[in-house]
């Protein structure tokens, strides 16, 4: 067996038991919130959008190349008429592989697949031992470790929390030194300026150990695009489209349309800007290069009436879930959605927003889940125990979407009419054969009786969770990486310090 | 305004906000997690069951029954003929009304309509100040009076808790009587023994100020029969059935078939079991009775693989819930399915258990949720705590089942104009028309930043419960009664008392 596949299959580590690294599939009909009907006025909303307001599109470079395929441009404003958007709709590809240094954790991004990424972009960490601080690149390296031992964990969804002790001009290629070689999932970069996107290829080709041809083939990094709702597009947004789509890498454009704030107030609102910014985005990347990957990400959630804040995991932001579905396989494209939750700590509020969350998204037919595992407090904070927790679900939601094996083995006669009336399962041969494989086992479901759980101490799931993480993080071990990358890799690094980094000036 | 009315529009008692009264309907399409060849494989499982191996009837007057309409009976084993019970399909109703004595509570159950039952049978009590206990008359009250607080509750599910300091020959009288005038939802008998069942219909009877001929026309009280499984009905069982039947009250047949334990490991042998017990029920009752309302419960889960203790809103649980659902659907029967957890504390697991099992109820199609609000360890305690976090569960569900609107109005064009890029929309007029109600608000979650809800003590979900749960118990309004009404009740209960109440042998 080789090293890799050892890694692969350490589903027990630390005395902790998980189901293997595999990729979950939706063989169930997603649910459809709106009609079809309503579908085409959103559909048809987004194009008035589009071609009555335009967006502000900030870069010169991105009016141009929009311009370039037909786009009227009046000063920074661009407009799209409805046919030159639909002519973009079917040239993206329905579905690809997102390629990892470790090839066992590629994942298929579209079609029926579904991929989760950790937590990204949290400006605080917490841990239950050692409260709420500010991020830094210790807790980073803490929760990459967590995040690859995870199997639930198919991607790297961003800094998991913000290395702030990092200086800005260098800090991405730490942080994604750090990703690339304390994980071997594949990695997400971040749209900060131009130099960070190709810094960021060029780290994850090293890694990979391929050539530039390969990699332009082969995605191997994604790349979240937020819109700057309502209608506007800056200059690093339009660059990292730019840069990502020239090279094949995944452009995920998200605008993040809060109704009532960035957002008109109504779901239905919200959705259809959602979906103009998005198009826009579509049309930016397929006009940089036809086909490059693209991914259509749907983030409207709603804020708190009394307080302005924002809300997660409401009954809103699973409509909006499905909507954004519903909209993304009319365009034939992979749908990005979230496990979000507003909760401050990991409580009963943290599991149900969360449940909510996965419940919009899964049946939504979301194929790339970001912030899948550790989000917590609307996106304030990572946490390790809410990673440890949600990765948990995420093995429910996945051993959920296994269809129910139904024939002559499973419906089982033989064994109801050897047990009979009044009679019990235990110990028949039928149920000794599957014991030890017929259920999912929870991580952290406690299912003692309330004897055995008050003698216990009375722990509850945050406590669990907390075990948990920290079992994972001693029996963490580094995914092997050939020597000559790992210098290759410092190299790089090395030297474009020297050069000073990216600009901060973005 | 009438003072029921003003009772049923009381939406804030007590500083605690809720929805007011109302029945969700189910407009999106179920999931569906069996293909319909196997949910016809499993129908014919069912009927082989029936007719090979039968089942155990106790009561010498059920299989009397059974034996008049073609069953045969060989000593206690009964067995059905695949065309028999064919012919019982599309006889009981496929939804009806329970009336509540007040009709602003009456609900339908079946057809797309959904409604939420309190927590029922709990052997032991909790709340969050006073620990667990075993069941006793004060919290059972305490419970009907919370229940009667939270809008998102329809029915009584049964005894909340049972309160075991009343005598067991008349405990039925005073736990029913003090559901009938603490609440003025619709009740739940228990079935054991057929004087129970009497006495429960007639005090039913009373409490509606109807006569007999009326009551006989209109369902108002319902019961669960459990069946013995595997594959057999016990003696107040099958009493229940003749008892509920001929009076045309509700009938909800549930096998509990808990896969390894009482019914096949195997998903599909423990539902194929599960369908063939529900459809003797639905023999029996129909024969006693045609059109007599019923219910298809579906009730199987899994056990721990390590402990053989039940384990509830797993994967496991979710995908039973939607083939129960299937399988109802395929006889036009109503649905019944459970909001359960096996969590020992209000903590993230008791959430996310119960988020999973509503997504497994709710989406496989359930109309009538036995245990929605209060349920934990399994059934063996009903908690005060739990039942608001569910109440508010169950609102977040039915505004997640109201449509998303998509009208012109909605799409809010012309606000998206006025705001244009780069603007928010907190100001402009159609956010300020709509500001109010344009999101669900629930009582628990705590949407505060973290500095506040640091200021605040950290309070987590749980406490939040309890909190809310004080203040509704303060407000408490016992609904109205006609004093000549009550006199009655009180008066049939202490005659009954005076005869002995009921054996206690059943």
């Amino acid at each position: 067996m080789s090293e890799r596949r050892r890694h692969r299959e350490r589903r027990t580590a630390g005395g902790v038991h998980q189901p293997p690294f595999r990729q979950p599939r939706l063989r169930y009909r997603p649910i459809e919130v709106i009609s079809a009907d309503q579908l085409e006025a959103i559909h048809q909303a987004s194009l008035r959008i589009l071609a009555e307001m335009g967006m502000e599109v900030l870069l010169d470079e991105a009016r141009d190349i929009l311009k370039g395929v037909g786009a009227e441009v009046d000063g920074l404003r661009v407009r799209l008429d409805p046919a030159l958007v639909e002519s973009f709709i079917g040239v993206a590809p329905e579905s690809f592989t997102l390629h990892a240094r470790n090839p066992d954790h590629s994942v298929v991004v579209g079609g029926d697949h579904m991929a989760f990424c950790t937590v990204g972009s949290a400006p605080n960490v917490a841990d239950r031992a050692g409260g709420r601080r500010p991020g830094n690149f210790k807790d980073f390296c803490g929760l990459l470790r967590l995040a690859q031992s995870l199997n639930a964990i198919h991607l790297n969804g961003g800094y998991p929390v913000e290395p702030i002790d990092l200086h800005a001009s260098t800090r991405h290629l730490d942080a994604l030194s750090a990703v690339l070689t304390l994980t071997d999932k594949a990695p997400n970069c971040y749209s900060l300026g131009k130099e960070r996107n190709r810094d960021a290829i060029e780290l994850v080709r090293i890694a990979r150990g391929v050539d530039d041809a390969t990699l332009d083939e082969e995605p191997s990094v994604f790349t979240i695009i937020n819109t700057n709702s309502p209608l506007k597009l800056d200059n690093p947004m339009s660059q990292g489209i730019i840069e990502m789509a020239r090279r094949g890498q995944v452009t995920c454009v998200t605008p993040f349309t809060l109704a009532g704030a960035m957002a008109p107030i109504t779901i239905a609102g919200a959705v259809a800007q959602q979906n103009a910014e998005a198009l826009m985005g579509l049309v930016l990347t397929q006009a940089v290069k036809r086909g490059a990957p693209f991914v259509y990400g749907g983030f409207t959630s709603n804020v708190d009436m009394k307080s302005g804040a924002p809300a997660f995991g409401t009954p809103e932001y699973m409509k909006t879930a499905m909507m954004g579905g519903q909209l993304a396989r009319r365009y034939r494209l992979p749908y990005r959605s979230s496990n979000v939750n507003a909760a401050n700590t990991v409580d009963a509020q943290a599991a149900y927003e969360s449940v909510f969350a996965l419940w919009g998204a899964v049946m939504g037919g979301c194929n790339l889940m970001k912030h899948g595992a550790g989000w917590m407090e609307g996106g304030l904070q990572a946490s390790f125990e809410k990673m440890v927790l949600d990765a948990d679900l995420l093995q429910m939601v996945m051993a959920f979407l296994d269809p129910p094996v139904v024939d002559d083995d499973a419906l089982g006669l033989d064994a109801i009419r050897e047990v009979g009336p009044g009679g019990h399962f235990f110990g028949c041969a039928h149920t000794q054969e599957r014991y030890e494989t017929a259920f999912f086992a929870p991580m952290l479901s406690d299912w003692r009786n309330a004897q055995a759980w008050e003698i216990a101490g009375r722990p509850d799931a945050y406590q669990k969770a907390e075990q948990v993480k920290d079992q994972l993080l001693a029996a963490y071990e580094e995914p092997p990486m050939d020597e000559g990358i790992r210098e290759e890799l410092a190299a790089f690094v090395a030297r474009r310090k020297e050069e000073g980094g990216a600009p901060t000036d973005f």
